[in-house]
């Protein structure tokens, strides 16, 4: 097991990586008191494990699927959480991937004005991504994620065994945060990932560890020097701009978010070469990576005139400017806000082709 | 007008108390968009003055009354707020009572994660307790203000201009909690109310002003040390734990809070004279001011047993103990959670006879 930390004074704590790790006792938050949520699926692969670890448990058993990230899904795990009498001084696992993370969280951040909780990701992609830095949220009918807060965990949980049961299809979705991690902040990541990308999608559980583990590093780092996202923790969203938009129309659930984000980075790759920061080599080099990963390098059969409006409407929404993550070469993202319309379109046509 | 300042580093805030204050632009804090919310009894009242001040806004008025503080109330916020495209860069304006300021500054802090927002009380009640502090919430079947979080208003603009359309049963209920910072917190504070009380049930804006001011003085001083209420701010709490029994017990609305509370704090001097902390003559004391103010001094047609079991149930929701606030003396409160239930029960009994 490898341990690292989450910087943010009071609010600082441990993400612990490795095998076997669920049934841990010590690992999790000291607490009066536990309830447990997870869905459906993940229920009868893990709970098990969970529960001899913490011993007596209120378990929270909701649907699979992003459709538990709305009011009525929070409604319920707050019920459960008052149905259990938990304390200001329990404790909410999150024992699921990112749905269940984004749930869990929020309903603990709201719950008694907040009370802890532990994050238990059981898929690659909130191992590497959602289960650290804090966001927590649910999805409105005019939004994604449009409702939420910032709560950090008190402990996340990492156990790569856990991946074992992770469908083919959502292991590489979740590999293309780990790619981005790379691509926006770390260059030798990226050697790294060349030479191993085979190694994971063999789920090998050292690669597995490494990639979690790097992940979470970089992410950290940035998180601890801007946790509410108001400059810095803006360059994890590399690729996700074009990526938010093929979600949106294609209808959510179609592509995975990891697909879109695959397709959209390398749309974000060729705006930055169209920008003149990155070589056509080094465009090549992140579709081959990604390629490589069985991810998707090219957008959907949408015409590009749509992606730049689904664009727009988020603009509008935020009533700001739309900002680009542009790479100024591989492992070196950075914000500009100042891409014409021009531009956006010429990189969706090339990564089209 | 005069300014005092929550001093919570980076989520420090300013205070703006005096009369004619709503039409002020300059005390609103900037932003790109600005959404009011409000109830239909103040809009008619006061929206207009605000607007002035603020040019274009989305007015959002929900319906008078506790109510609104619900999933389904809170939702109807965030829905108004999405479909003004506020950004995260925008202000909501909680314009109206406690309920308006918990409903508004809860939809507030969970909206894309939390935006800034700015009360401006309209009760006695919410200019010298609720507005002040930061706690949001709204309310479960199982337990009021269940739902919540710490989320600071950039700024507190308490117009007592306001209080002139104010019902007198409301005002009354205010200055409950108006004594209640004097009696656990300042003894001079308690000398002027007892020389002033009349002035303040006639309306005397000066005298309101300072009563506002003293009252957030000293609970912004508490809250400056304990935001999060781990310790010292739960002092704020002198009679609350008797008065919500009473406010669970005869049902909610039955009484007024203000008024429960004026009753649980002379049940509570009751119990700090048992545990030989306060003398007779000054549980006396607190009675004969809070029978000036037009307050209850004695608790419902209620068993005492009944009361004691109410307690008892919310201490079983925190898994806890439950805590009294007692007075050592006028103007010093202290927390102590070794007090047996006969002690209890014997304060009761002493209140209502």
């Amino acid at each position: 097991m490898e341990s690292l930390r989450v910087a943010l004074a009071e609010r600082s704590y441990p993400i612990h990586i490795g095998a076997g790790l669920l049934g841990r006792r010590e690992l999790y938050a000291p607490h009066a008191g536990v309830a447990i949520v997870t869905n459906a699926v993940v229920a009868p692969l893990y709970l098990a494990q969970v529960k001899k670890a913490l011993g007596q448990t209120a378990d929270i058993v909701v649907a699979d699927g992003e459709d538990a990230k709305s009011w009525q899904g929070v409604a319920r795990v707050v019920d459960g959480l008052l149905a259990a009498r938990l304390g200001r001084d329990g404790l909410v696992v999150a024992l699921g991937g990112g749905v269940i993370g984004d749930l869990a969280g929020f309903a603990a951040a709201i719950y008694q004005r907040g009370v802890p909780f532990v994050q238990v990701p059981t898929t690659l992609l909130a191992q590497v991504d959602s289960s650290v830095g804090g966001k927590t949220a649910i999805n409105h009918a005019l939004g994604k994620n449009m409702i939420g807060a910032f709560h950090q965990p008190a402990a996340v949980i990492s156990d790569v065994a856990t991946l074992d049961s992770l469908p083919e299809r959502e292991l590489r979705a979740g590999l293309a945060e780990v790619i981005k991690h790379g691509l926006a902040l770390d260059a030798g990541f990226v050697d790294w990932l060349e030479a191993n990308v085979e190694k994971l999608l063999g789920k090998d559980r050292g690669a597995l560890a490494y990639a979690v583990r790097r992940s979470c590093e970089l992410k950290a780092a940035i998180v601890a020097r801007d946790e509410k996202e108001t400059g810095e923790r803006a360059l994890l969203n590399f690729g996700h701009t074009f990526g938010h938009a093929i979600e949106a129309g294609t209808g959510y659930g179609a592509w995975l978010h990891g697909e879109a984000v695959a397709a959209g980075m390398v749309m974000a790759a060729e705006l930055s070469a169209l920008m003149g920061h990155l070589k056509k080599t080094e465009v090549a080099r992140v579709r081959a990576l990604l390629q490589r990963a069985g991810l998707p390098v090219a957008g959907p059969a949408l015409a590009p005139e749509r992606l730049l409006e689904l664009m727009t409407l988020d603009k509008k929404a935020a009533k700001g400017r739309t900002r680009f993550v542009v790479l100024e070469a591989i492992g070196r993202a950075r914000l500009r806000a100042d891409i014409d319309e021009k531009a956006v379109r010429g990189a969706i046509v090339a990564a089209v082709r």
